[in-house]
């Protein structure tokens, strides 16, 4: 009956069934990125085996030539992988007993595939933060280089995309290094709480040989043994916590590349970006498009997907291994390779932004973005809020009328909005006199964001140096 | 300075920097997936430009001729895809001008990569969707065949994974195609919200061009033209639907998925899943993993994860187009290729999937899942309530109490708790009676099933039909 | 031992559990809004009931007075809702049968509570559907008013925030018109497919009653009845369909917004929002926060998260009626909300804004955004694209050195790039003229516009005329 | 126009435009649960000034006053909360200068509403930190109690659904706490990065006042203060990352919750949970719903909804404060409240759950588990690898032919497949045998779970020691 309905399909479909369903059941395509992970974590197990006297020394001598071999092949681009095979583990494995015989299949004793992929993918996934908080450092670098240059660079700062009071740019840019730190301090966190080596979880409930857990979690750097074993093959918070932080990342990322859009953009003028960055027009050559910058925005959408595919993923399962788990690699995979190259662009394009000073300051003036330091004045002067806040809005009325700056009013013109104004007054009119006042830990007067710049460059010389 | 910065990096990053951007601008990777439609694009645009007198006949020849020529070398595997001509409609373009000179330039005579690329996807997806809609349909097929087979197979309806009355294996099944209707519904409500021709909208403006909008989208299939040119370019509505409508259809894939993992554990033993569809144990031969059914439940994350993506990315993205865009394809290909996949390793699983149906009624009769039938039956031979509860309570306890189903219970036995109780109370206390009482459209009844099969069979007929 | 272990807690925990979990049983808190839906699902019900002689017609009468007193409390405020009756269901029963004895309970002949919730919910997104449907005619409505005002308004239409081409104001708002006309088209969609009576299913199998099912359906105004018990109490699409319908509008309304947004800034200067949605400073009266479009904006992020947290609850539940589904009223309640208030504030808001018709005009000339029409005069003119191109960004380059848009060069300065340019070169230099060459469907000539804005008024006065 | 537009809407929309617009523009219906946090924060802001001299001892006085006279307004439920005042922080400064005067308004001097409420929300969250921490350890500690009780309770252990290998139900439960730990060790990162003050960014630049951030930071109880004004009115990450450590703790939750009710089924038999947490069937008796494992299942989906929320909610925003930040506070207390519930909800009812000791045997039995182990038993005896499976999947179809455990065959039988085969094969083919033999850190003998429960005892007390 069942052929007869499949003839009914034309036949499209039967035929193709195993095909598929070895497509569909097969990982190989994109797990053999833990190739290098697998033989690591196969090594190590080895050497305890031997140690154990599971494995002879001549067994374990076999395995770590045909181990080199088969690490070369891969590197070389001639290992040959088989879907058949269905994944990394199999392929290697298969590979092995063919190079040194039945050695390469005792290689599995005492463990399965199940601690196997666990263990490999925490290796994979430590090497990746290391190099991605490298990454994120230089990005950092850049940033503080930057802001470095234009800690007394004036302009607007917004709230609501409206200018509400001046900063400098420096000091905007180290709001972007804040954001950054918190990644990187996640990061490590995530680094520290994977550390923890699966191996000897075997199927899920250990196993009868007399192994040492210690020994190899040593030998591949954990700090520490998965303390249960139906949790170690189980569990894939590390892959969540993981995206989880990329996420945030990108959502920061996203932030800044919104900025410099907007800034690029004809009606902001603030920053020039890099020409390698963006994509011109050979017709309007006054036209920049900030590609790279629409590209890491646009890139936050795969990283929050990624990060709900995984929690999808693991919701409801019951213990401890199923199949469903094969499906953590891909969202992983990707989010680590988007974040690492949204940062890297970004540090690569940073450096080379030019800030259009005359353009920021300008935006700053025009926007009256010193009115609350005049009424801050007032107040400090012993005038009385409400008053305050009345003379202040009578002001600025005044400089719109005469289509000028609120330090371009003269001395007497301000004062027919209140006596307690005197010639100190353009200190704090100006927007360099107003950023200048800012002057707490934290606040945008050049003084303290230079302070922040020193501090920042102390930060990443530490942040950098913690090699790995 | 910065040349500092990158040397102090080491040189890994500037050097790499170029080859980086390069390849985060590219799009080709995965966007030469529409290159068949790119090409039918391109002819009817010539075509038409031909009509209006914009393209000689002569130019429309050599395009047509170097459009052959590239589209066998596409489906030969021979083109040269390029990473530095960044995508499909560049590397088409190019490899056209190349093949027959200056015509092959002009024929981007108004349109604009933003009106071709928006056209191509709606192409690719119009056609993806058709296909899905079939598999679906065999899908389909394949339920309604197995209901038929199952008809008065009876087992226990769960609600709360506990016994709640009897119903046939066959309805349960029809509650399945019941899902998948909606979602062929939804495809094809998607399927006609998409089908307008953006073409003619070229960058975002339309074009100065005395261009025939209507003739293109008729040779192109699509029932009307876009309304609008800067929504035109703008708009991803259609992918979004599309991730939406998938991510639904992956929702009942993965109840699907986790009724058949549970029917087939070793404790409740209602089905014997497919070997092929299946890994076994070599030393467990009683061990079947549902490895099939676990990663279709396992890809529901993926295919909910690209909604959010493109969700994400579309989020506040000011008109017309941004480079932000270049990101829809991944996620879109991504869902079409999962729920196709999953589509059909059920259309191929299910025909071959065997009830247990002794072990399904056992448990039904074990379940007390008549219970109800006998508060029903007391309720309408005129006792109260709040007096029939009672007395079912205390069958079922006795019940219990002998370790039998309630239909084994005696006739005296039954009327120590009401008298009202005759012989006919058997007909509903049987699992066989409870369920062909339930005799209404859309009830369990078999004689309700079979129709329901009868109404599907007809539904599908016409579903099949629909040849696109 | 557990009395033990509680103590331990010091008493905190074990004393407030059983008010823990009636809290966290409960749903009458929120469902409560579903009172009037309930009663409606009760008295269509009870009227079967009689039609087919399972109730009497006293019964049924008495029900009547009953409900018709509950409901008028309810209106009023005077109904007293009790957590311990858990739900709205239980409250209006238990409530019902007070006042009438047991006829109350003879209501629930033939039902449950499990497609009496399913009705109830799809009763009440029917109607919030209809007003949504409403309120959307209103702020399309709103926009095409207000671009029939600007049919003729020039303004930079932006591709990545560039200046690209010049476009009117009109056709820009008509592009946010036919965004909100496709959710119109999805909203009447997922009432269609949702607008199926679930009463009858009873708790998962129908019913051993006599009911008549189609009677109910038609009382209620469904269309049909669910085809399939199982599915009817399980199934919450409907839900998954209107949060992601809802999801998409959410989206097009954050576009809307981030455009406002960025129009209203300092740099911008393209609109005036109307103060009563925005706040302003006492002190900074140029600032002018635009609130209600940032508000409008951020809420997307509850749509979108509500659509996820619908789908994660129905991931992988097996059939039929499981607990979980409890949790199915607050997002789609907060979905429905959250999409009204920012359409009816978006509607309330768009009659009043101003363009700044100068400063649009100003910045499309100041972008060169007609660099394209010169390229393409010279082609129409049979000049080679190439060629072409480089007159053109000769010409752009020299306006940029004297400062002046492209139309103020004279024309012997524009013939020393190209003897083929005429004086007609003008009219197609000049906004005006570039505009008005874009003169087919869908483009952004004033001509098409205005017929676009009639045609528009048509599609609504149809829309709005459906009355349900 | 306008008016003409809104009559035509019949008046609905226009009159209550305004109340529409205090509505949504308003948060004090949300954000008054940080009206204590906002006390708090005062308080310390108060003191600050006054030790810089910026507010007088007898201002400082006054606003003390005033500000215990609103605290205990509010604990009363007293205070009148006003929807025109639109948030919390108006709320209480308009009620204290009413209550103090002109000294109630002084107290802003220095902030913002933007720090403000920066501060605030940190505050609360810190503190919902440490009582969900606290819960945490409850249910922890519940776990671990009946760990301690079934530390050689046997058990199938599963992978796929199917019975693998015998473990204990006590090393099952320690894999639940293993979870648990993981999420107690996010929340306390989570903390730890949160605990810095924003107090003294004022609106996003810092003040010209004279203010001493770090005492306002050590009276709040903040590790440091932030770093960057703008970064510290923008940042919203601490949000984020606890709806994300609080998603992955759900999705923990309802792994634990779908092992419950499949072990609840009848099917399984494995547990029985606590009637408090079930609801039952007058006339089912042996039905038991078990509603809150449902529900805290079904309550995954908000939680993850609340992280997609807020993660949309800051893509590409740009710095500093913007209005979207105002919907912040409604998914992160639902997140809270969720979890915390759960969390509860479990604490409560583990340690009542009863394991049905004979039915987890008997399946561990009937499911050949340990036929895992008789490979290995053989292996160890100098068996090649395919031989002993060869011989293993041999003498697992004997069981099944003879309907029998493995261990129930008697040694002859048994040596039929393999001379190697001796009578102390007994002790590993019995599921006690097996499970003892998994004698390592992290297996599942007895001996290593009581000793992994004694771990956890001291972890928790060292846990729970942390006050704050």
């Amino acid at each position: 009956m069942t052929k007869k309905t499949n003839q009914q399909w034309g036949g499209r479909f039967s035929e193709s069934m195993d095909g598929l369903i070895l497509q569909f059941n097969a990982s190989v395509d994109f797990d053999q990125r833990l190739a290098m992970q697998d033989i690591a974590g196969s090594r190590a197990h080895a050497t305890m085996l031997a140690a154990q006297g599971i494995l002879t020394p001549a067994e374990l001598s076999d395995i770590d030539t045909g181990l080199t071999q088969i690490q070369q092949s891969i590197h070389d681009g001639t290992f040959e992988w088989s879907t058949e095979l269905e994944d990394v583990h199999m392929n290697i494995e298969a590979r092995l007993t063919e190079l040194i015989g039945l050695a390469g299949k005792k290689l599995h004793t005492g463990r399965s595939r199940n601690d196997q992929v666990a263990t490999d993918i925490r290796l994979y996934l430590r090497g990746a933060i290391d190099t991605l908080r490298m990454d994120l450092g230089y990005l950092m670098q850049a940033i503080v280089d930057l802001a470095d240059q234009e800690t007394d660079t004036i302009m607007p700062g917004f709230t609501h995309l409206q200018s509400a009071q001046p900063v400098t740019f420096g000091h905007h840019l180290l709001a972007w290094f804040e954001m950054l730190k918190r990644d990187a301090s996640r990061l490590t966190d995530c680094r520290e709480r994977l550390n923890q080596c699966p191996l000897g979880a075997a199927a899920l409930a250990g196993t009868s040989y007399p192994i040492n857990r210690q020994q190899t979690a040593d030998l591949l750097g954990f700090d520490t043994v998965c303390a249960n074993s139906l949790d170690a093959v189980s569990d894939r918070d590390f892959a969540i916590e993981f995206c989880s932080a990329a996420s945030i990342l990108a959502m920061h990322l996203s932030r800044m590349a919104e900025e410099m859009i907007i800034w690029n953009s004809q009606q902001f003028q603030f920053v020039d970006l890099p020409d390698r960055f963006c994509t011109g027009s050979s017709i309007m050559p006054q036209k920049k498009n900030p590609d790279i910058a629409e590209l890491v925005r646009g890139k936050t959408g795969r990283v929050y997907g990624n990060l709900m595919t995984l929690l999808t993923l693991m919701k409801s399962q019951p213990l401890a291994y199923n199949k469903d788990n094969q499906e953590d690699k891909t969202p992983l995979f990707d989010s680590i390779d988007t974040v690492s190259a949204c940062v890297q662009a970004f540090a690569g394009m940073i450096p080379h932004i030019r800030a259009n000073r005359d353009a920021m300051k300008l935006a700053a003036k025009n926007g009256y973005a010193t009115a609350t330091d005049l009424a801050d004045y007032l107040v400090k002067k012993g005038v009385a809020f409400r008053d305050a806040h009345e003379v202040v809005g009578k002001a600025v009325a005044m400089a719109i009328r005469e289509n000028c700056a609120l330090d371009e009013l003269d001395l007497a013109a301000l004062q027919t909005h209140s006596s307690m104004i005197e010639s100190d007054v353009y200190d704090i009119l100006r927007v360099e006199g107003s950023v200048k006042s800012r002057n707490h830990v934290g606040g945008t007067a050049p003084e303290q964001v230079s302070a922040a710049v020193n501090a920042a460059k102390v930060f990443l010389t530490e942040m950098m140096a913690v090699k790995r």
